[in-house]
């Protein structure tokens, strides 16, 4: 495509409130059992910006053995997140409010890499972009694409109570 | 409150295509690893209309402790797509095109319980409405909701290839 | 349908905050010339509820001759808006955050009535469940489901600066 | 931003399957009667990408004097919605299936500029994404991003019955 939404003037590159925001995003992503639980690792954090890979597994899928929808939702629900926690300050947490994915290819073996990106950071509300690949055999396919919104709370630990 | 969407006049019963929707909902249940490893079930199926719980474990949890967002959207996901499901013919298979979850409440304990709704049936599209909530202590608290739309695919086994 | 999400226990009325919420809830609308340009009027506020009734004209078509989408989404928009902005405090404002609807069925003529409603009231975030159906020759059709979020703005002037 | 979803490898140029794409598009989109009740004009329109212009007018407004959330959601519907229909067969017609739209920032004046480009074309359901800017005084500001499905109608005439 000759033109895109990407022919916007580029957004300048986001400056973390907090410059051991990886340290930060990298511990709390640790202490996600339920990432742990499938799989998933964070294999990327920079400012405003987070990748998750998870490699295929027979237990995370649907009725049909592909992924679960659910499951391509939490990696990107997670992606998103810590892309959004990595501009916040250091004392505070975050929670999900809401997201929306789209589910548009099957995933059936290989990696998904699930990718979200800040597109709007906040004081109290922050919107990210996610989308969900799976590579396999040398090939790209794009699974899933996601809308999110975050809300940052301040002076919040991020740690159970 | 006194008044709610719900003083418009009742939408009629489904009647389902397949007499035998409950035992081809809960056999394609039965094939979701995905819901094997997390430790739902399929508490309920009428035409419709889906129920699953989810007992809180602690490896399903984010960072904070609290059940994972994505969980929470797992389990409304197939609540809401086992409903839709519910009305779908003897032969077809179904995929989710998208969904969308706002999570309300954090889910610190407890049984999880997903309740789906067809609020649409259609030849090829459904749309699909659904909630969560967390039951502790003999409260109920609502945790999430859900609006969803699902894709039938005709002539298509429910199975893997 | 014989069960349905609403066989939840109903949620408590919801007691609004500003005992004047009403007048305050019509006047804002009536400081919405959007509304006033397609030909919206509000027929109904009670706390955490309201309607908004749209008469079909030619002039807010898309290209069959159908109620354009974008136009079911305004009305849906400002009728779960409105729902949330009566419970919230007397000298606050509001702002969308996001929704999400889902377009069943084309509106053709006859009447359009938006309806809104709380599903979760909040200090800074409100979700809102919102439905469209069209009225005409004595048959209700559902055209359209809405799910929202919202955010008050405290102490802040709800009318042009 | 260093790093950012697009340093995925870039997708193909979209072929459109009817070389007379853009004049079909642009009759289609004149025949919007609530594009012109607004004031929108099409300024641009590619294989997946269409483009919609919306200058300020105060009758657009909501109760603050910003453009109506919901105007903005018509546009950006438009904008995606045309995208989408560039890539569909000559004697086909299109419905916007759902969408959802995160507002950013308000538009307060100027000129609202809304892009809209095709991530997933397929046969029957077809995923968008979009954004609305406004631009004033040589600056340009985020105002809104929408995710959007919408489903082809094969052999069905885009006009009125």
């Amino acid at each position: 495509m000759t033109t895109s939404l990407s022919s916007q003037p580029p957004q300048a590159a986001f400056e973390p409130l907090d410059p051991a925001f990886a340290a930060r995003v990298r511990a709390s992503f640790g202490r996600q059992k339920a990432m742990a639980l499938i799989g998933a690792t964070m294999t990327r954090v920079e400012p405003g910006f987070c990748e998750i890979e998870l490699p295929f597994r027979d237990d995370l899928t649907q009725q049909k053995g592909y992924v679960h929808g659910g499951i391509i939702g939490m990696i990107a629900d997670s992606a998103c997140g810590y892309a959004a926690y990595s501009l916040m300050p250091a004392d505070s947490s975050l929670v999900t409010v809401e997201y929306k994915i789209n589910i548009m290819a099957p995933a059936k073996g290989g990696l998904l890499v699930a990718r979200g990106e800040v597109i709007k950071p906040g004081r109290t509300l922050t919107i990210t972009s996610g989308e969900v690949t799976a590579r396999q055999d040398g090939r790209s396919v794009l699974v899933a694409a996601m809308q999110q919104t975050l809300m940052t709370l301040p002076d919040t630990p991020d740690t159970p109570d």
